[in-house]
């Protein structure tokens, strides 16, 4: 990918920016499994045991050979001599000789020479000691075989998996407490502009609070990574620089928020330029809100730089800098972005040749189970009106809007 | 809701015992907003100064009385006296007369008198200190008003709202560092059976892993509870009640996964009973997997028994637990559920009068866009077929499965 200073189409900007990260590798670290949630796997799993261990009954009832229930009905029932109990927990000693039952709990361990299970039901008790068994059962029914549920040396999970609730329940199922996972991605915040304040501080007449760094900080957590706030730079190009380099070095990934006006904005890419090479390959990415979107690799780490309106900025965090840090993070099962598909409630245009993301409200008919969707109408910079929108609908560059009642796809931020 | 034994319906199950908690609230705490993301605030938040607090340019370009500009156009240009720049982050002592211009820049302040900005666009400089304005701007033209986003005391998020990354930036934009959010729910889990044993020791034939404390405490912690574990009891009454009683003192709410024979799973239920008034309300769910699940309130605290089988386990905590703990925890903006439509594709038949849930891989067939759903056929007690599903497929009790083609909803757990 060369540098260009054209407008790029996000889709295009986003494929051919992050392929070039393509060969990244995070380092890895060893954790306890119970600590595993969201953590993603840095190598392939594969089973130290078959599971379950044993053949297992699935059913309380009477372990048996199938072969001498065969022909029983409840008119022409079999009968068998109960030898005893599986305890649950421990190996039996008990060995199924022909005519022979054994009582067995769901989970219990089959024993020796009984290849099905009664079910409890099925069964009556007559004489002490003595079970009438009222329907056949075949060769391995009502139970689990040892293995069939894993192999031993067989793949549970790939590299790159992101643990979820049950993933960490199976890997105890094997035994697997500890597991190899990717270190948590290093992710720097740079705020700019000589009218932004930390929002601890006072603030003063023409002076705003810092926003971005908040909101991005709590969207790397989000995604798993760590942040780290360098502060606020003001306009000032040696400041500036040296809070970008110590940032830089210190991190896997740096994202600048630009001050907004169009100078400042030059002197955003300036800094970033001079981070390492190639540097800046993407000024400008043709999309509503967040235009001014820098994309660049310095010394092969990623570093972004954002608009600095709150609002552009929140929308190209989800857009380019959620997807990269899952990207980088290692994660390759991705499972499906949040959508819900629903009718629009009122025509909305948008100029042609450029991708359009518009905040919406959802509201679910209860009736007919479809959602509508209620586009917000905002200006630029304000931020409650966005912040409170449930999705965003894209309008691709290609048209020039949606009439009221079509079928619109929103994505859940 | 009274006691009653037979099976319920899960959906009336579900509606009947989450109802009795409707005015449970828990205790609060105040932290600090960065700290903030996915915590629920306690109190309704009112903006304690308006937003933006002066008024802003949202372009780059010069501020004017706008009725100065009338009439103006490239042919015939009107003149004003560029009479200073207003810097970023300060009050501006300029002000405005009629004929003149000040250099202004995104998010800068408007200077005395001046109501509208000129994009630099529309400018052109002729001799110094002078410009030539081609367009003219209306009243409040390219500005956002003091107040326009938000006005000081008005509502900006209610009790309830669990906070999402542009919520924080939000919050720190009018100056909340520091909010009152609920404190996270404690959370007792105890696993029982005299097979199973902690995956931290050593394991002998005939013994399982405990699966289910892991896959609920991290479940727990998806949902923003705290979990904490009270390890396995054997299936005996005096010290499985007591170990009960120990987790029902030190939390808010007992996970119980019963030993999985019938023998056993009776004896969960007369421990929760024995816990507090009034005790077990409903004993026996019409769902698949998961029909042994027990729901009891205790002296006003949840106290739920699930079955002992990993794989129902699994079914009845996304069915039951989460959405619990999401109510418990004083959330309301549940925003959506997490949902795919697609086209089945084989027959899927379900024993008619029972709820089953089905477990579901998705194929995303990239050229229509569609999503394939395709069933796991799995038997009880396989943990691994299930775990690796992406998602699951409701079949409701009045229907007797689906037929191939069908367009079914799947959702991710």
């Amino acid at each position: 990918m060369k540098s260009f200073l054209h407008l790029k189409a996000p889709e295009e900007a986003r494929n051919e920016y992050f392929s070039i990260f393509d060969s990244f590798r995070l380092s890895t670290e060893k954790i306890k499994s119970d600590f595993g949630l969201d953590r993603i796997l840095a190598k392939d799993l594969f089973a130290p045991e078959s599971l379950p261990a044993f053949n297992r009954s699935t059913v309380d009832g009477y372990a048996v050979r199938s072969k001498d229930t065969f022909g029983a009905s409840e008119s022409l029932p079999a009968f068998f001599k109960v030898i005893g109990e599986v305890n649950m927990g421990k190996p039996t000693p008990l060995e199924i000789n022909s005519g022979e039952a054994a009582i067995i709990h769901t989970g219990g361990m089959l024993p020796k020479n009984a290849d099905a299970v009664v079910m409890i039901e099925n069964t009556q008790t007559t004489l002490i000691g003595e079970i009438e068994v009222g329907r056949a059962v075949g060769h391995f029914e009502n139970m689990i075989l040892a293995g069939e549920d894993v192999q031993s040396g067989s793949l549970i999970f790939e590299r790159g998996w992101k643990l979820r609730p049950g993933d960490i329940g199976a890997l105890m199922s094997v035994g697997m407490i500890e597991i190899e996972v990717y270190r948590p991605l290093n992710i720097a915040i740079i705020s700019s502009g000589d009218e932004v304040v930390d929002p601890h501080f006072e603030i003063h007449q023409g002076q705003v609070r810092d926003v971005n760094s908040y909101t991005l900080s709590a969207l790397v957590q989000k995604y798993g990574g760590h942040s780290h706030l360098y502060g606020i730079s003001p306009d000032n190009r040696t400041i500036f620089s040296k809070i970008a380099r110590q940032a830089f070095q210190e991190n896997d990934m740096v994202i600048i928020t630009a001050g907004s006006s169009a100078s400042v904005r030059d002197l955003t890419a300036e800094v970033i330029q001079g981070l390492g090479e190639p540097g800046v390959l993407v000024h400008g990415v043709n999309v509503r809100p967040g235009k001014p979107t820098i994309l660049a690799v310095c010394d092969g780490k990623p570093v972004i730089g954002l608009p600095g309106n709150p609002v552009s900025a929140y929308v190209i965090a989800n857009l380019f800098v959620a997807p990269l840090i899952r990207k980088l993070s290692g994660q390759t099962n991705f499972f499906w972005e949040q959508k819900i598909n629903g009718i629009l409630t009122v025509n909305l245009a948008s100029s042609s040749g450029r991708e359009d993301w518009v905040p919406v409200n959802i509201i679910r008919d209860e009736h007919s189970k479809n959602c509508l969707i209620e586009p917000i109408f905002y200006k630029s910079n304000l931020i409650f009106s966005i912040i409170k929108a449930e999705g965003f609908i894209r309008i691709p560059p290609d048209i020039t809007g949606y009439s009221a009642n079509s079928e619109v796809e929103v994505v859940i931020f």
